[in-house]
């Protein structure tokens, strides 16, 4: 069951702003609908105000929706919503990208605060 | 024959605007100069407003143009003008990309409502 | 409906033994199953006897499968039987590789006569 | 669960032998001493003898072994010799390919009878 | 001979500005220094006004420089010219890539008309 | 028109055997069917005995098969008739590779001499 | 142990502005939790003021982390604080790119003033 | 020796401008510390005014670099000074790729006048 | 300092002989001339005979190489030998590859006992 | 000039027979017709038998090539030649390949010794 208390934080090692960005090449979860499951990649990317995600606890973060039934769209908002609520980062993104069934593919793309220009594509 | 009634929509699940990518790679329609079919991939990006459209349900209208004779503006057009029908998103681009004939490959355009910058080029 | 009438053949240019190879990108028929399309490869290897298979009637023979519901076995052993029929060729490959279906991409490979060592794996 | 009893056959199509390849890109185990998620790929290559295992029955089988704790050498050889007693292949391979663990993939490869020349090296 | 004769129109299907793209990967004329044969790729880029270029027509037209000798950047120029006058679109950009000769390969980019920014690179 | 009296040869520098590979990427000739061109790679591989094709020349043999209209399996076997006749090699394979017509690429590969088991699948 | 004193500089050899870019492969460090090696890509690009660092001393700078105890961030904002104090370009970008550890890849990016728009995004 | 007196210019073709781009993938001269040999790409790129570089000119002057030991950073200014003397383009950008020495590759970008913003990146 | 002890074994799970193969991406040692360090990969490939190498400690072993100065075929040779005492399978291969220093790559494989044909190649 | 002498060698490190393959990706002479350069990659693969080329020496060994005209299959057995004379290898094989000229690249192959199967092909 996708668990945010496995979320644990550092503070960040410098006072400028930086970027951060950990891609998840291996995440998979359940479908809500069908319970196959679906494979896919997750991109994490924020600069922080004062907090860092630790790396392998959003490892097991993530590996908690192994066996969770839950829509693309649904995934994808609740880990931007429980991830800024853990970081308060200056701004974030979650990027889903989902092995095709039935031939597509699809990518879900959500965002928390001002996200500059040059990372609006994703 | 083409038919839009195959397309169903979800409640979006928050109300945070966030962007929704379906790349189908299997889309076949005819040629409607010489019935010789067509093959290509379908990219379908939107913020949807207060729906999204149903996976599977999508799967099912591309499928119905399988035996159409179209040509590739037409198809591009007709299907961004049933999707935004269907959902009445915030905005919304269909990109069509088509394996070559004659050695010249395609690729058509469509959008609806204001796209942002970064998404412009497709 | 698959229909071998179409092929037609034209005679070998010349009495050595030459290896012939034709590689369809853009095959699809139906699952027998759920009526969804397949899409996929045939390669076909060969070399010819008296006779070689003419290149537009290759295309109008494979086009004849689009919309039969067929397994991925029996449309490989048919093409290789109505292929062999035709053209009685020394020996003869037909390779059909199939874009996956929940995740499973699949190869099915049929033969006709004594295929040299360097061919065997496809 | 692993569970062999999902695996289902159809009787072969055709007398004449022919191979069959099933290549199953989104496999996921837990690995047994860490309790973490392993994904990898699985090749399955045989030559029917009457029997060939039906596509989606394989799917649900592979899917078994999502919450199973298992070594990939255990895993590869369990396959093998399930495969084997369903269908009762002339010959078979499972050739499994692991994501890495601490900078090291890994690829373990089991047969079953006399594989030929040409298939080997799987 | 060059001949924009060859070239067809068809009405546009919809008054929406939409983007159409055509890659032709074949095209061959000869260098008026030496006379050897240049190959590359032409990529044709507008949004219609009225009328769309029929793409058989489009072939044949580009067909015709298969043995007039010309500069890389008067074909490009020429053939943005004469699509122009044809089909009088919103904008159109032409880019050619060449392969190489003596190790240097060259891209030429010609537009008409107010290209917007997404498409100013080519 | 194909002109072999364009090949010229060079003695081989030395005694000992060794293998010379020529691969010309832009190979163009016209369907005697349509008139359309065609296009493709031609890959050569021989073992000398006492003379190598000299390079400029074979290219400009390939080219003299511009405004050709001529088969695959034609072009094929005449280019290995040719430069048999011209080098008089130990062994020597011409293989040509066309990018497709509707949807089907093709390979056609014609040999000379006992091509050595390493070489055979081209 | 990490030595800014290794790096040295040169004189920039024009007074026009121009960026510079030197892409390590082949940087490793130790992580300060586990003890295990990081391997990773590091980006440095900027443009320089007065002086350009010299680049056989980057590339011993950067082996002086081989065997220090640093997270991704830290090593990041370290490295572009010690290339700061050594060449006060006019701005400088310092990107990390580190290969996975259970199966995320991690990717960090720090900069040092007025970065232009085109390079933002690393 | 490097030697401008290589260069010649052709007038350019029409009036209306175009960009112009051509990428030397054989680029070579010498480290002046080792005396060993760099080897690297060179990306030209500019809107002609007047005047257009002709291309086996430019080949000959990339050449004449063979044997000149010289940094990274001063051939690429040189070359952007030489070329911008030699045709006085509305603008230009010189960009050099080289082959990694001690596992780090670097690229250096020279530009003149008032470069594009969609060409700013290189 | 390589450090064989690190090396621990499991029992073979099953009595049928079967290919393990483990590839390390991360591999690291000096140069004994220069003391700079050498990047590489290792590919381990066997059949065991009772045990097998237990994928931890095989990551330690390589790991312990780290600050050692050996020759490229001295570490292969070695690697090859201590895994042979510590396992005793019924045949190994142990090939390295390296990232090029001064523009070449190297590759070297050692091997014990009697290695079928298919994997004589590495 | 090309210069044997500089190849040095060192004893091999143990008696049971391996195979080296060191790769040059950066090796050029000159075109002996027309003083061009000309680029290509070298692969020297050999079994050693007491002695094996020392790395440096080879890279410098192959840049004594930079400034001299020879054709293609000459360069290529008088490497083969000069380092068997150096080594006495059990087996050698030497291949360059060739960036193309006029669109065509080549690829030469010279062996000494018994080559094994595994590796006829180069």
């Amino acid at each position: 069951m996708p668990d945010p208390s496995l979320l644990e934080t550092l503070p960040t090692p410098v006072s400028t702003p930086f970027v951060i960005e950990h891609t998840n090449e291996e995440f998979t979860s359940l479908c809500p609908m069908t319970g196959h499951p679906d494979f896919g990649r997750i991109i994490l990317r924020y600069v922080p105000a004062k907090k860092c995600v630790e790396l392998k606890s959003l490892k097991l973060y993530y590996q908690s929706f192994r066996n969770e039934g839950i829509f693309y769209e649904a995934v994808t908002n609740r880990i931007r919503d429980e991830l800024v609520k853990s970081m308060k980062p200056k701004w974030l993104q979650v990027i889903t990208e989902w092995r095709g069934r039935g031939g597509i593919n699809s990518r879900i793309m959500a965002t928390h605060g001002t996200v500059p220009e040059e990372w609006k594509r994703g």
